[in-house]
């Protein structure tokens, strides 16, 4: 048994009682985010707003639940992660509260903001050449001796936490038959489908993809992870070269239908969620309502869930104004 | 007695179940708000997203509680108001869930776009000349058959539905210590005020007005409603030319401080609410949150009130960029 299907064994054998258990982990760490009806559209549209989270994504839930499901044993030599994103926020504000040293291994291309921000966190912040990085990603091995390593996707504890947002939409929506979610790495997905299944609710899982980048799409298409081109858009948050390896197994499982959106649709739903909603999604974020307001996605009662909400001024404005459409 | 007294003493005398009862009959009508925790500033500060609501403001609470706290018995003749803005959207919403038929008396000078979302939910519209219409908001008379009126302002059912909002602020936060309250009419100072002395909590009570209309301040000053002048600016949910004489004796009673805020701050907080919670919110929302964030607001726990997210992307986005600063 290699690394990965631990994983996938780990998290399919998971019961409800840890999902709730986690979820009553995290609760000093994370907002119980309302679900706003949406009044657009023909079906029941209703809006988990995960924008409103601390530090603007879903991901807090993630990386708070990784340390809680941690052995407070290898917390005290700290914890390292790989990436440069909204993951290692996440996880630099969830082990400040803790006072849990974290080590950030990033790679030399990342985003200057983005690493003020985790510093800011008070997080200790190692760069590296790409490849180098690239090799921390999927080798999990830092070259230091910086404390447990914690991946930001292939990790129980992330998926754990995620399935916290499944057992909010289950409690405050009993009639909820779909819920839609934009697809990055799978862990999102993954945790609210299997927190579902262990709540036994039968619930649609629709991931969404945006035109830009559909690995989802084509891995149904191969039955298998193939190379797909990703075109840059202003939808950062999604969208990838091909589903991981590691997570195709219980992706394929778990995910009833995949819709694509395009451009203009999530630009569309940008502006619902801004002028009718008064919240700010990014492009991930949005796409999510943006194909719940798509005849491509079936249901009657559908849940979208908007990831977050980190979408400069610059970007955000003219969509606003349609001055880019 | 009149009827201004008579107003005064019925919310006066309201105990904690006449609030607790209007809350529970107008869960259907709102949103649950969530109470976010606000990163900025040296005080503790939340933000009670009431830009959330049905319609974007805190004024669908009170138009639900208004048709839920009369006779059944004098709605089937249906209701008239007199009101332009977000108080006869919420009515006409309400209303028109409960299948009552609604008049909106309105000036002609009010907004065509606000007038049009009025209509869309149904409502019939009768225009007047402005002094006319001033007149029905002061006597209460429309000169015709059609209903129950229904004060936008001054009419019991507003506070008491007002003061749901200081019930879940009890209810979320047991440490909060100073609420501040974007000051209009004064009945969602009152309404929030009421409340939280029914539940017997010791809260200040901060009002905050802008810069450009201090009819609060000014009538503090003169221990009586004074006219004052009212600049137009961004900030157009708040500000008159003077306190209502009837809520005078409430607001007096009611309100332990005054801050009043300069537009640049407010446009600074404009830009806190949009860029690190992904809350889009309108002058007179954001007002509070000026307020909260000043040094000139006293308090350790600080509940700020957002109580609205109706503004225009033409008027936002200069804000968010910094550009009309």
């Amino acid at each position: 048994m290699n690394a990965e299907s631990g994983l996938v064994a780990a998290v399919r054998n998971a019961r409800l009682q840890d999902f709730v258990g986690v979820a009553e982990r995290i609760r000093g760490d994370i907002i119980r985010t309302p679900l706003l009806p949406c009044t657009s559209g023909t079906k029941t549209i209703r809006l988990k707003a995960e924008c409103l989270q601390p530090l603007g994504s879903f991901k807090i839930r993630a990386a708070a639940s990784v340390l809680q499901t941690m052995d407070p044993g290898d917390l005290e030599r700290g914890v390292a992660t790989a990436s440069a994103g909204n993951f290692a926020q996440g996880l630099g504000l969830a082990a400040k509260r803790r006072g849990i040293a974290l080590t950030v291994h990033a790679p030399d291309s990342a985003a200057k903001v983005k690493l003020e921000a985790i510093r800011g966190l008070g997080a200790r912040i190692v760069m590296h050449p790409f490849a180098d990085w690239w090799s921390i990603m999927t080798t999990r091995e830092t070259g230091a001796d910086d404390g447990v390593f914690i991946h930001p996707v292939c990790e129980a504890g992330v998926i754990l936490g995620n399935g916290s947002i499944g057992l909010e939409l289950a409690e405050d929506w009993p009639e909820m038959d779909t819920v839609v979610i934009p697809f990055g790495g799978g862990g999102l997905s993954s945790g609210i489908a299997l927190a579902l299944r262990a709540l036994s609710r039968k619930v649609r899982i629709v991931a969404c993809e945006v035109e830009t980048s559909t690995a989802l799409t084509a891995a149904f298409a191969a039955n298998a992870p193939v190379r797909v081109e990703r075109h840059p858009s202003f939808v950062d948050g999604i969208g990838s070269n091909g589903v991981l390896e590691e997570m195709w197994p219980l992706v394929k499982e778990l995910i009833d239908d995949v819709v694509v959106v395009t451009l203009s649709e999530v630009k569309a739903a940008v502006r619902v969620l801004a002028l009718r909603h008064h919240l700010i999604a990014e492009g991930a974020g949005a796409a999510a309502l943006a194909a719940a307001l798509s005849p491509r996605c079936k249901g009657t009662n559908v849940a979208a869930v908007i990831t977050g909400g980190n979408i400069d001024a610059a970007v955000l404005c003219p969509i606003l104004s349609g001055a880019d459409v």
